[in-house]
């Protein structure tokens, strides 16, 4: 029951098309073991790489893969449906190539970014810390400048950053630390993700997304490179802040295909399962319940595509993506708790996918934001 | 506050300009006396249809506005944000051109369609019986062929109708009755409004819109010529559903620009009013009400907007289109509730719009089709 | 359908037995007339009072019924289930009869409080401003310390008040203006309806309750005997405060019976109208719905009564009030809102008294303190 | 923060004081590990016994408690809001002594009940079946009438069982099997735990509530003694039936203390934790999402014992069962994800309870009855 999808170019159906089909073949088999072991998939982004996933809404000069935004949400879409710690792992590597595109050097570009975006070096995004969710300003892990004996110039950095997607195993990190007091003190980096001084924390014992780590860093004044500064010293939330709402509307597309996994799997048990002699779709009484999830899906999706389209027509998207953060992730919790309900017993157990959404589900409401957060983003958009 | 619309052509752009302004001159101004009085806005459609506006989605060949249902749909909204009895009875207008449109020869087309499309003549659309809505098949109303002494071709139409938009005051009516048994035994007519055997009922004494009669019809063996047969005899039921979806979108649309009109009154107003030493808005307990609200509206018209490019892609629609009306009308239901709300005590008077529009909102869950039956599409496309 | 009501005494059943008797005899005759008129039912309040429903939760010693507020509330709640007008203004007048049961001295209460629960003065509640809503302290109205030539002491009233039910017609108000600067110099007088400088503005035109006029009062300088003066100068908001809770349970009740009402309306013509077949309560698509509706009705009476309960044995009970003010009103507005589209396009008519419970449901969610107060009172009680 | 209920002696104050203690000292330093190593906590139904919890709601005479249902709810209410899994293998055992105390004979109560009421002997409810849940009608698992060569006569027992609470560990089983065709040809067994030809399915790999295995029953022939038939041939659906409504209420009660202990853990947090420099409960943003769920605990509570009460006083009370399973539930669902939510990113880890009482409200919407069963017994309830 694939999604039937509006694409822009006949390229972007293709391109959907790959994505399934390596999505069928390199994800969907393996989710259940690492998910459940709680094991990495060593090699799988190679692999998503290798395919040209991993920089689709980056320039082709640099790799990339000349993507409009409407066209790579759809892919994240697709790969979310079979393995949600994949997809957003995906999202938050397109994430952390952010600054280093946008706000990097020619010189830096030319260095980086082509590993990045083929996918041969993996990014992670390390921004919050333990007393700083979406408080950016507060900030305390530090960055000092230093000279070291040769003359070289490096920021050493001190501090805990949390909450890090891909920790420990990510081959950069886009970092957040600070140079200055205020909220004019952030600067950024592209931190390596090996590093004398850096270690990582144990992984999160997390409710779902169990295949990718996430971890806190202890930055124990471990030397970064002063060339790998991206942009001013200070522009560091400017930069982070830039990066929001693209972010967001990976978790939108995300949180989309999620609810879409689970929308599929209710329909297919409600086709099959008969109850009273008919098929449990035929009851209104859940086949009404199906119809909402199935209206919400369509709604969530053509919610977050109204706002790429925004962003590749370089009109303003910001209320458009926190709206479609908050509308997508809501649906994703509600359409995956109802398939299990629409499953009952079966899929309260492991033996069908729906409970491992619900789990997965719970997260999109949090990160990149909270809810809240995006509901306080658009309030103060609507405040004259 | 304007709607920051997605348009596919300046020309487009230029149509939802010359709306607002005939809206904020010709209909703003109207609205309050004439649905407090419960009387007809006489010649206001003929200004509508001067400009253009009565015939938007159809071919420019028989002086329609060639435009696509996505522009068509955006200006149901803006017309519904300033008068939704307004907004609906043109999107009754345009169903009710839809099967000369569709099935009537080319002759026929001639004769009537481009006085229909310039507004010089309102339609009305009569399927519903007292005793039948949704369900089509039970219709009881019937139509006999019949030789006048001239040896002129006519029908006989006995029966009563039921929830006639513009009933009594439409130039014509797409009418629907029995010519035979079962669900292949309705035909489709092209009534006139004036006709000896025809009268209405007193106009229902409805919550919200208020200003265009809706009526029964009583048909008390009225004769229609024969060549104001559109379509096949039988082929009633398959013209009456084609419509449907478009219908639906159009109802979509009239919800999305009510919703958007209460969330604007929401927020001006949320803007000035200060308590306990702040605006209403800087309060989150009211700011994440109107956000949810904002949000609300963005998706619903995401939703509808869609569903409408697929149609004028010639793509399917119909479960898109149940869903757009599904989610847009349950979303002016929530948003003008919610509106009423936040103006409090001065919201649950007349001295402020948003209890209009919450009365106006009820009725779009209800017709061309209840949101039950919307369900009952989608599930049925569900269902394998 | 009679609700089968848990009562602690029989005769507090002989009391729901009398109550709806004098409901269905005098109220449910006269509701829609008044309504659709906006014309007070002159001589209704006194023959509830000569019934004794004007004083119930009051003491026997002073005329009233010596009733738990868990039986008041129960009353209330059938006589909204007929007019919702008529329970409102007896939960307020009750309201307008505590500041003087709970403040007054002896020779007050003994002087006016037997006429006031016997209903043959009716009481208004005066405490809300046109800007000061729930922001009690920032009342402005004042009253000034004034001695007449023969020496009598008085009170001039001089400012605006606004939201009065019952305005201009009730005999006597609970008063609130300012004594003094900040939130402790406010105080409470009982204030005849009929005073030289007192006027009220038009009745606001609300979307419903039009049967009882609600209306802005204007204070010109007019004089209050200081013996009207209940409770110390300054005690003001302490009294007005003290009444809220029990305020909000009235409220609660009204909005239940209210809800009630509606789901028996709609469980009626389920139970009579028939689509596809069969009666539409036996679609599950509505048959859910109307569970959905049942439940919460069942649900918001149980919470009242909790509340209630509690108030009864002297325990804690603010929290639980304002829960069921939250719970019951919103219960109301879905379940009127939810009434209408069981019976469709007739349920948007006058023809059935769903519409009118919809919009009377709303203003429940409005007065006595917002939903949104209601939480905030609730939030706060939850902060350590 | 101990839940202030309303308790109707001082005996039950005792008992709650009591479960509490119980509760705190043996269920809440053991929950963590036994439900991630989903390892049975063995002894603790035993101490749970010695304490009296265990046949609470059954006469003294057969040393139960004596207790009102309204009082062991609560205490059911207590347990789960510690560990559920605990609590609802308390409801079904207290469901499996039902038959025996309702249905038995004199001799068959003296023989078993002691033992099951003292919680020497845990019970298990066998009645659902791999492709019959709800639809009990359907059952094939049958029992057959056999006579030994000593002349002992017994049931021989063949077929497939599921979804059995404490299946393998417990020490007998309420069990429904076929002796007939049709409706009236379902009979109850009381059959011991250990039997020859018995054997139990692996557990089912739950989404929570691991600690208490879930499993499959297969009976390949096994001989069950005909002195374990309880109640008549044939009389087995009813005696299934007339105790569904008291494990509905069983179930409501455990849903209320989870949710009562979600709400207790977001309010703790949300009282620590600060962001932009306040703590988070005084954001209105958060503390009103908090008033809401209080809000509901309180009225789900409210709803249950409003059932309760009318069971103990011999009232009319399957409506109000399927009410309050059903809005408990549904509760416990959203305050569980509303609590993770308000934690962050720190709910959604095993660091805090709250991500493994959202895993077990899931389950709570789906036994004893899926919720979409509540709606279908309030609907056929209304229905005339």
């Amino acid at each position: 029951m694939d999604v039937d999808r509006l694409l822009p170019t006949p390229e972007a159906a293709d391109l959907i098309a790959l994505t399934r089909e390596i999505a069928d073949k390199e994800l969907a088999p393996r989710v259940d073991e690492h998910e459940a072991a709680e094991s990495y998939p060593e090699g799988l982004f190679a692999t998503l790489g290798q395919a040209g996933l991993l920089g689709l809404a980056y320039p082709e000069e640099y790799g990339g893969g000349g993507q409009p935004y409407e066209v790579y949400l759809q892919v994240l879409e697709e790969l979310a449906a079979r393995w949600a710690a994949v997809a957003v792992a995906t999202s938050v590597h397109t994430l952390a190539c952010h600054p280093l595109h946008s706000f990097g050097t020619p010189e830096q570009k030319e260095r980086w970014l082509p590993a990045m975006l083929a996918g041969e070096t993996i990014g992670g995004y390390s921004l919050s810390e333990p007393q700083a969710g979406s408080d950016a300003a507060s900030l305390t892990c530090k960055a000092e400048p230093v000279t070291d004996e040769a003359g070289g110039a490096h920021y050493r950095i001190t501090g805990n950053k949390a909450w890090i997607t891909h920790g420990g195993k990510a081959g950069f990190y886009a970092l957040f630390a600070r140079t200055g007091p205020g909220s004019r003190g952030v600067s950024c980096f592209l931190a390596p993700g090996q590093t004398e001084g850096l270690t990582f924390g144990l992984p999160e014992r997390k409710m779902g997304l169990q295949a990718v780590p996430t971890t806190s860093a202890h930055w124990d004044g471990a030397l970064i490179d002063a060339e790998r500064r991206i942009g001013e010293e200070g522009q560091g939330l400017q930069i982070a802040f830039s990066a929001l709402d693209s972010g967001r509307l990976g978790i939108a597309a995300c949180a989309t295909g999620l609810a879409q996994a689970a929308l599929n799997a209710a329909v297919a048990y409600a086709n099959e399962r008969t109850t009273f002699g008919r098929r449990i779709i035929d009851h209104q009484g859940l086949g009404f319940l199906l119809a909402d999830m199935a209206a919400a899906v369509d709604s969530a999706r053509a919610t977050y595509l109204d706002a790429a389209r925004r962003r590749d027509l370089g009109r303003p998207f910001s209320r458009q993506a926190s709206a479609a953060k908050l509308i997508a992730t809501d649906t994703a919790m509600k359409v995956t708790t109802d398939a299990v309900q629409v499953l009952g017993g079966y899929g309260y157990t492991r033996d069908f996918p729906v409970e491992r959404y619900m789990r997965e589900a719970k997260i999109m409401q949090i990160f990149e934001g909270t809810n809240q957060i995006q509901r306080l983003v658009i309030s103060r958009g609507l405040a004259a």
